[in-house]
């Protein structure tokens, strides 16, 4: 039955899998993830992409740097070189959230699919920390794969 | 307006802010974070806390080891010398769910809440990259600071 | 003669020197340097402060982040829990360059000059990848310690 | 007029330009930079080339291994796969000053300049680490490109 | 007499080898290390295998999560795309010692010998670290390299 | 049983244990590995440090270096302060073989005997790397702890 999670080997042992074999083919990955707070978060949130205190901006650069560091968080990943990372930024007033969408690309054997998630995770994060000494109750929700494409297994579009 | 935003000056540019002056207190910080996925896969994680395949294991190293590298990964974050970390899990079968707590702690000047949300979301992205070839659809939600304690700010805890 | 250079011991051999012994108490760092660039290029980077294309808020966040990797990239530098990191920019039109000033602060056993150095280069560094496709002539200069305050050495502020 | 910013999209944001498109070319990029320093100091560091106590060749070591930080320094720097990396220095007694060169090559889609210039400012700052307990007022100038080759925009070689 | 060593120059400087111009090839290496342990200790180690305390199953990770961090420890090796890590134990009752053989891959222009020798490292000091509190008089031996294929100077297989 | 495995908590789950309440005193700790290599190698290892080729000075950084990168490397261990670090080497022509002794100094709440034992192991590491090319036999041996100082379970110091 494990035989389904590809990062254990024939006796349930964790192990980086071989893509050694594997054609290096163009391979994108987009996420998307949320964080919800306050409606007077937002508003800082809000009033900072036009003006002083771009929390976005901080967000989004943490975001990309983040994805060039998905091999060294997640033990199991192989390293990757990266050809395009892109942080993007929705702001959901009626919500009162911001939704982040992070692109990854690479020309390699293995897919980007974590790399667009921790991009998005980290610059989630990233606005909890800018944000938190004003409102301690935002959440992270609805993070997820949104679809990728390239490498064996094909094309992967989530259902909206 | 951004005064509340205290990771900004006055001229609203990004800093990171004086801790000089704050005193060495113990703090505590809980955090907490979910991802749902199909019932086989459910199936798959919980078999492998008792037997082979052992998907938490991973991701429990994984999120300690990732709250060790939070000042590396969120830019205004001070570095902190973390005197505890322990990430748990609870299978949620009804929910098809696993849960993730992270427990971080120090004695200084500034509080570990990043820490443990960290600790949580890299712990919950190796659960995603360890079962992606089976479910690609998972989704991480519900990530939020539960309690924090310690500091002028003083204690925090999560409406239920 | 080397006996002044305390990076080395009686044999020559390089060390971390021993600070064990060495009170903590508040350090100070303030370092500066410039990079000269076309006007042209001065002109976009000038813009960008007001409105899109924010390089030097890039910049400032690249010069925090290496601040805290100064034990890293520095072999016999002592890893430090820094309390406070500041980058600020002056844009110098007349001189078509750009100007910046970092301050790293700690409580601790060691000066913070090298933190303050490193958040000044890798400041610049950046200003330099983000214009270098209009303009691979700039020239980053006049990089050096402002002042420092703190330990037993005392102060020390750089002649104008 | 930010569209000859390449590190921006459209709407004025940071992004990792994408290169999955740019073929592999060998890439070589030669920078430079200097530190001047008080007679006594550059006689200690001089004599240390042949002695005891080589600050060279630990700033040496340090410029190397800076290099290979590069893409986790500089923000939206691609991760690049180095295939040489060599630092040199000048001893220039006349100026009381140290040259350093360093020189960068990899067969990849993007250039290689970040990471010679990276080398170099971090060999520099290495010497300044080592010999500030004698001389805390050397200074690093006249850090630039000196040459580059490969990829799209062909060679640059820097006026002398 | 130094020629033989290719890690210094002509000048008998440190230098990061040219590889630009060498083929990219497939190349495997396995390493082995063994730690030596008391009796009581090996017990505690073998019982973890089965039940609570997965000693091994945390030295596993490390090992693997060490292998990627190789271009950072080892000055200077080149940074190398791994394809594939695999670490496993054996247990050794009569010698009460554990052994770790490493299995590290790319297709690359390099090879991964230290790549496999530093997983062993780092997994043999993680078996250290947790079971120190019990026994610190645990041994490391016997760490060498088990074989290598691949590359210009073809196969290398230890003698038994 | 496995209680006395220190890093694992009652249900048998890894953790980073909790430091918050042991005081902060003086560490130290000293530990020692060996490699052995052919005569020749041994011979050119001998001839660097005299002149060019500097093998060890290389070796020692990188021992410094990882010392400070322990925390990242061993799952478990706490982020350390170190105050001092010293790698020295002792040539042992007899056995054609290189001694390492590791020193690392803390003021804290944690031993630092990984961050000695790590040093060593990094630092042989290096010197293999540098004479593989000559020589892919040499073989790491008898890593160990010499003695610790400091803490709770006061000293210890390995039979002879």
């Amino acid at each position: 039955m494990t035989a389904t999670l590809t990062h254990f080997d024939a006796q349930g042992q964790a192990h980086m899998v071989d893509v050694g074999a594997k054609p290096a083919t163009h391979r994108v990955a987009r996420a998307q993830g949320c964080i919800r707070m306050q409606p007077d978060t937002f508003a800082l949130v809000a009033a900072g992409t036009a003006k002083k205190g771009d929390v976005l901006g901080v967000a989004r650069l943490a975001g990309i740097m983040a994805a060039k560091k998905t091999g060294e968080l997640i033990p199991l990943c192989h390293p990757i070189a990266l050809t395009r990372v892109a942080v993007d930024f929705e702001l959901l007033p009626e919500a009162s959230a911001v939704r982040c969408v992070a692109t990854a690309e690479t020309v390699g054997p293995t897919g980007v699919e974590m790399e667009a998630l921790t991009a998005v995770q980290v610059a989630l994060l990233t606005i909890y920390d800018m944000c938190k000494a004003a409102d301690r109750g935002m959440v992270i929700a609805d993070v997820k794969l949104l679809e990728k494409h390239g490498g064996k297994s094909g094309s992967y579009v989530a259902e909206p």
